[in-house]
């Protein structure tokens, strides 16, 4: 089987709205009037991203969940989206599982695949993301105001904790292993949270880094600083329910853990309300975990109000 | 030096034209009412698309010329584009001259970088690029009919005989070597003659395969079959000039070398002065080199008008 046979086989799809998809130099979009398109692009490889092991079907999910996942922080409905892919080689099997992972997560989306590129290479996957959202209510990273609340979505640490145990530097009961791993394997977008907050959320980012390293890209972009409060974020640790973590080590994968692919996001104090009507008709739950300051920094209190000293490293892909 | 640090030195300019460019979650881009969006990508490998030994200004320039190329395929005009780098490690000197290369291609095009994701890895570039075209358009590789001349523009095949020479197997004088080199590895995107064409060429599309192999996309999405004169495609090579290559080879090179970066489009007959115009005020040569049949296939005649025996294999990513 060659490029172009691999290419139709798998990859091709009647566009639904965009005026052309795969097969031409281009794809074609056609983003409705009053509207910008939001566009994310992440590149996923094999060792550091996922390991070799990783069933190609919550593979597929994942490359398009994590892009997905950058539109909801943005608050852009996804529209359509590109997958560049270099493959070892060419095993049917494992094309097809990806393809079906991938595709659903997009049909649920209502996302369409418009065009690529394949090669041969050690495995790596780039997906292109296209969403569309009103000009000018994007949520941004430097909206966040002294006084706002610091809200978080879902669980976090989950999906660093199951990375842990397969990396056998933890053991985990196999029930708690498997949940965990449906965390770190099929992430689920928070699209519709996204598109709730709206109007709302003065602030938002996706937590794929880790908690703090990507609430200081917030901080930062908005001239800010932020208290978050441990006894708030240490119930977002699920697995810790079934289990005997210790505390430090539960703030860690919570704070620091990193393939959250949760939103956190800041709204002022005085809109808690519609921030958790949002959350409930996205049937997505949310905790606020802190709060927005004028003074720079980050700090974590404990239970009595003193700062942590504790340090959390984020994920860095140049680490 | 870690991620966001290196996307700051290296990749963050800013924006001039699209609404928000790196350093959020998603970057947002504003087509002009009436306008679709052109969307292409392009995913290159180190030691499949580029020589270990290539100079990173050049190879900075050639990620973006090959995705420039595809919107010239389709008449549309640059407007920005995203990155996804893979890199063994963090190079100073390497990404500078990298990205300096890259961004005075961009600026010749006025298409701006907006976003992008870095990893640790075996160097690969991923580049997706947009551009914009008036609703109905753009020029697709469908568009060809029975009658239409075959057009292609530049020269053919020196990037191909560049790429022999540097891996060894064809040995060439060395003012020979660095003008097919320039080909090879600073492709100039044919991106104002694409704008030209609009409204003039019925089907178009960039040879970086091989052009008969490309051409044959045409065919196919067209319905049609070509005959092409190999008279009129061998003088293509531009470095035969200067060399005593054979005709069988200097054949292969020019119809299935690959790497070309051109442009080969089909017209009607009766609109060949507005073609030579187009090209004329493109500033870019262009070669009418055969014409579209009803009768499906491809086929090259000889000087004596009799069909070629000779069999001619484009490059497949996966072969």
């Amino acid at each position: 089987m060659g490029e172009f046979d691999l290419i139709a086989r798998y990859f091709t799809r009647t566009v639904r709205r965009s005026p052309l998809g795969v097969g031409d130099d281009c794809a074609l979009l056609q983003p409705q009037p009053g509207m910008q398109l939001a566009v994310s692009t992440d590149l996923l490889l094999e060792g550091r991203h996922f390991l070799p092991t990783v069933d190609p079907r919550r593979l597929g999910h994942k490359a398009l969940a994590v892009n997905l996942s950058d539109l909801a922080a943005c608050g852009a409905r996804p529209l359509a989206f590109t997958l560049a892919l270099a493959l070892p080689g060419i095993d049917e099997p494992w094309l097809a599982a990806f393809a079906e992972g991938m595709f659903a997560l997009a049909d649920v989306h209502d996302c369409e695949l418009v065009g690529g590129d394949t090669t041969r290479g050690a495995l790596a996957i780039n997906i292109t993301v296209f969403g569309e959202v009103p000009a000018g209510q994007a949520l941004l990273r430097s909206g966040a105001r002294a006084g706002d609340d610091v809200w978080v979505s879902g669980t976090l640490g989950d999906a660093r904790l199951a990375l842990d145990a397969l990396l056998g530097t933890v053991s985990l009961p196999q029930a708690v292993l498997e949940a965990a791993r449906l965390r770190l394997e099929t992430p689920q977008p928070r699209v519709a949270l996204g598109l709730a907050l709206r109007g709302i959320a003065t602030a938002a980012i996706d937590v794929s880094d880790g908690l703090l390293g990507d609430l200081v890209h917030v901080l930062e972009r908005s001239g800010v600083g932020a208290t978050l409060e441990a006894v708030r974020v240490l119930p977002l640790l699920a697995a810790a329910q079934a289990l005997q973590v210790e505390t430090s080590k539960a703030l860690e994968l919570v704070l620091a853990g990193g393939d959250d692919y949760e939103l956190a996001f800041t709204a002022p104090a005085a809109r808690r309300a519609e921030v958790e009507e949002a959350a409930r008709q996205a049937g997505t739950p949310v905790t606020r975990i802190g709060r927005i300051d004028a003074l720079r920094g980050l700090r974590v209190l404990d239970a009595q109000g003193r700062p942590l000293t504790q340090k959390f490293t984020g994920f860095d892909h140049f680490a």
